[in-house]
């Protein structure tokens, strides 16, 4: 084993939260940092993260979110969200910004921005967003075990209605559409059905296949 | 920093691998456990992950992926592949699992698997898909976060016809498609053009928003 591995099994998707105990701030900045260094697509990071810690509207969304309690039990709520559609104006902002940070450009580069902007922005923006949405789960996934690593609990949760989420959150006018949210806290060991029973994963020999 | 964070950092994608270097099993298993421990959303697991060693194999891939070196320089090739649809088999696959697992069941776990068997079955099967996909894509973050701790270079592809790709592994008749390709091995440095060049990340300010 090692200590990736322990932390993945450390981890679980807590289903009850203590109100009374917050997420240190520290700890919330080294989860964030870790979905923006996540790696994605041609390094697009076509997403954006919204961390909503106003107790008023964590109790907006809640509703809207099956009334999953974690969601206003939990002391922060991060907010994947991704780009609607991929733009000349994104591709071009990402690639400019590589360039200032490098301090130059080659052809081969510049070549390849060329592809990506005759490929992408004509595409059907709903491919696009699903395109986007993929890569902001590297980024969840690389959230999820920053936070099992600062013994924060997390729970990943698709179910809630995203257009709801994009109003409350006025994410639609930002070209943004939410994809997965994340209660941050700690568990309340006492209240939670889930806590003391197994993780359950496929068996290896039904998840891998090897070709030699 | 955190050690995970020092270990995004570490990481990139490598351009050039070093085809006399391979990848000890041992790495490359708790490579594949990373992904096979990843959470998903409602632990359903929706896909496999494929990995290639045969060279023979790895010659026929790589020309329907642009021709990217590391596709054989590197020594293993991970392939994600989401399931193509979710049927009730596989739904209930995964319950009757959990609950052989975990010696039992109770009533809301029950209504929680009627109500999954009740929405994704009927759903249209590219949705589905979509879904699934998403989920590969946590485990592909936490397999190159795996990789980082195990100094494994690893470099995620999406250049790929994953048509050609389903073809050349049979997978289409298995229910999985093809969603992301991973070769492991290890950076030839001298021969890689980005090893040294900064990596570029959106600054925080423009990544994150917080709602107080």
């Amino acid at each position: 084993m090692s200590e990736l591995l322990d932390k993945l099994e450390w981890r679980y998707a807590a289903k009850k939260m203590n109100p009374a105990k917050a997420v240190p701030q520290d700890k919330v900045d080294r989860i964030v940092e870790a979905a923006r260094l996540a790696p994605t697509s041609s390094g697009l990071q076509p997403f954006e993260l919204i961390v909503v810690t106003s107790q008023a509207v964590r109790e907006q969304i809640k509703p809207i979110a099956w009334n999953q309690g974690q969601i206003t039990d939990g002391s922060h709520l991060l907010v994947f969200a991704a780009w609607d559609n991929y733009t000349p104006e994104r591709i071009n902002a990402m690639f400019d910004l590589t360039n200032a940070q490098r301090g130059g450009t080659n052809p081969g580069w510049e070549a390849y921005r060329q592809k990506l902007l005759a490929a992408y922005p004509p595409r059907d923006a709903q491919v696009n967003f699903e395109h986007a949405a993929r890569q902001a789960y590297i980024a969840l996934g690389a959230a999820l075990i920053a936070a099992a690593f600062e013994e924060v609990d997390a729970t990943p949760m698709e179910g809630f209605d995203p257009d709801a989420l994009d109003k409350i959150l006025d994410l639609k006018a930002r070209g943004l559409r939410s994809v997965a949210i994340v209660p941050l806290g700690y568990r309340q060991a006492d209240q939670d059905w889930l806590v003391n029973l197994k993780k359950v994963r496929r068996p290896r020999e039904q998840f891998v296949t090897e070709v030699k």
